[in-house]
């Protein structure tokens, strides 16, 4: 499989949802497969919240494969044999693409709290800037899971002839109250902190010696990712013995795994992109600009492939059932597909338990 | 409805499971009703995490009733009428109890950090002294929801014959990782929250000027008491006009809602003693002293009432369910009572959903 990292400036405006703009910026992102030559074989893929551009393949000296490696690749489901895979970073993030870190023009001081908010469609909408600029008119597919799927919707909805299929798993129509408040807990975190200083903290200094607003609202995220039941399967009731039960701050395997995997995060996750994307996350609803659901998606022509995941603790399956009803509503079943798989993993099963999903987007491709 | 709240104190030592000694402590408790002449119309009334010994009743100048007003009194579920009820507020509690703010002997300081650790057999075995001194040997019933009910189920396994029956609800037979995690939020929240001071902050100063490590804990254990459908029927996606869709720290309703009960918490709950709870809830495992649940249960000689609610995210129906089934498994079928409720309220429906479930305390107290 060809991959290739590549970076896109951007000196004309992107006009804003909230009616402000990005001026200049610029786009990181990752391809992988071999453009076919009239461009006919691309297939876009949106990440979610801490995800990246970097979606498959492995770089040298990398511990871990890109985040959707298993689906990603020659041969895999998404055939990188047969497809032209892009992976942008949305701006706003903390991976290469204009985020609240990035110089704010003219200076070269970073924007911090005066970069604007952000939602998911100006996030599609950047991505579209790009695509013209490949040459890139229509794509055979858009997919993502969670906030990447909260992307692909937006791309049916708002650039409806973009690309032919959207394949959304793990996500929503308009983030709910439930999903705010997992949010609220990491945003007050990391607000709250002193380190945080307003935005104003020295990204050194906290990667070195730590930020635990960003870790505790890391903690809350992880709940939501997992689930009851995955979380009984990885750590049961298992202590260290070494603490024993009877130390006030003595640990469950629960909470060890809670501690490395949020104070980890700090190394490699910004508190201002935590903020900026939870915000986009927050706002985000299908419906904003239109009178009803019914009215939103009767601008959709393309195929709707949904897929959700039974303990799904933080985009429930219901919220994905409601997608498809609103689509049979409006008469656009011949267009939608609607799968819950039976996993017990939690929100994170769109990551992790491939195995049993991957035929339903073969399937969707080949349609 | 005879209300009194009063304190007792206990020069003896109360050994705890940790090998440690409490001593002297003092418990604070309320009764509500009259106690007949020869003490046979007790029952116990166990509290949740930050619930106190006030379950009924309302003092003067107090804006909200006790916290389980609704089923105890004159002629209520728990009927003041017939019943003699006592709530006594948890050892390690911050209500009057002994707990980590109470002088450690022989100084006037407080223990704070030195504080043994407790469980929820101590808060029972505490409990059961004070019956002792006050002569009561045997209850008609012994009745509490969450934290509450891992106690009600303490008392039938570890003192079988104290209650002719047992009531839980919205609890389990031992702590899980799910529930540990959130309290592992909390934790973390209070601790590296620099006002923390290593458990020693000013509890006057913190409660005028707030303390944003106990805010944020509450936050996440408001999530983990309510559900994803009350929280939609609670507040939606509305958000404050006045602030904007895009603001970054503008708020939506269950935001608001979140800082004004999170903020509040502080004014009422201390932080050591949620550390100090939290800790009980996290050990609490009915078969820990046991080879198996069903050795565990196999003590039990009393009727047994469970009562689960649909969709309790904190303590899942199933684990209740476990309960019964290990019940049925060592032939205690005759003993064994349990009912999920059909409730989309989440856990705290224990305290709100009360027409649902009252007819079963009722009856369950009748047989």
């Amino acid at each position: 499989m060809q991959i290739a990292t590549k970076h896109e400036k951007f000196t004309e405006p992107l006009y804003l949802e909230s009616g402000r703009i990005l001026e200049p910026y610029e786009l990181v992102y990752e391809t992988y497969g071999e453009l076919n030559h009239d461009k006919s074989n691309v297939i876009v893929i949106c990440h979610a919240l801490t995800g990246s551009h970097h979606a498959a393949g492995r770089y040298e000296g990398e511990r871990k494969a890109g985040w959707w490696d298993d689906i990603i690749g020659d041969g895999k489901a998404v055939d990188t044999e047969k497809y032209f895979v892009i992976c942008v970073n949305v701006i706003g993030s903390c991976f290469g693409s204009t985020g609240p870190l990035s110089p704010k023009n003219p200076s070269a001081e970073p924007y911090r709290l005066k970069f604007p908010v952000i939602t998911i469609s100006d996030m599609v909408r950047a991505q579209i800037k790009l695509f013209d600029r490949l040459g890139i008119r229509r794509a055979e597919a858009v997919i993502g899971g969670s906030m990447g799927g909260m992307q692909a919707l937006c791309f049916a909805i708002e650039h409806p002839r973009f690309a032919a299929r959207h394949i959304i798993l793990a996500s929503t129509y308009a983030t709910q109250p439930w999903a705010i408040a997992f949010n609220k807990v990491a945003r007050e975190a990391i607000i709250q902190d002193p380190s945080f200083q307003n935005g104003n903290y020295d990204s050194k200094t906290i990667k070195k010696e730590g930020f635990s607003g960003l870790s505790i609202g890391r903690m809350g995220g992880h709940i939501s990712y997992l689930s009851p039941s995955s979380m009984y399967d990885k750590f049961g009731r298992i202590y260290d013995e070494k603490d024993g039960l009877y130390d006030l701050f003595g640990k469950f395997q629960v909470e060890k795994y809670l501690d490395y995997n949020s104070q980890n995060f700090v190394t490699w996750f910004d508190p201002l992109s935590y903020l900026y994307i939870t915000k986009a996350i927050n706002i985000f609803d299908a419906m904003r600009n239109y009178d009803s659901l019914e009215d939103s998606f009767s601008r959709i022509v393309s195929k709707i492939t949904l897929i959700s995941f039974k303990a799904d603790m933080l985009f429930l399956p219901s919220e994905m059932k409601h997608i498809e009803e609103t689509m049979l509503k409006i008469g656009k079943a011949d267009l939608t597909y609607y799968e819950e798989i039976d996993s017990d993993y939690g929100h994170d099963a769109f990551l992790v338990e491939i195995p049993k999903f991957e035929q339903i987007i073969m399937k969707a491709l080949e349609n």
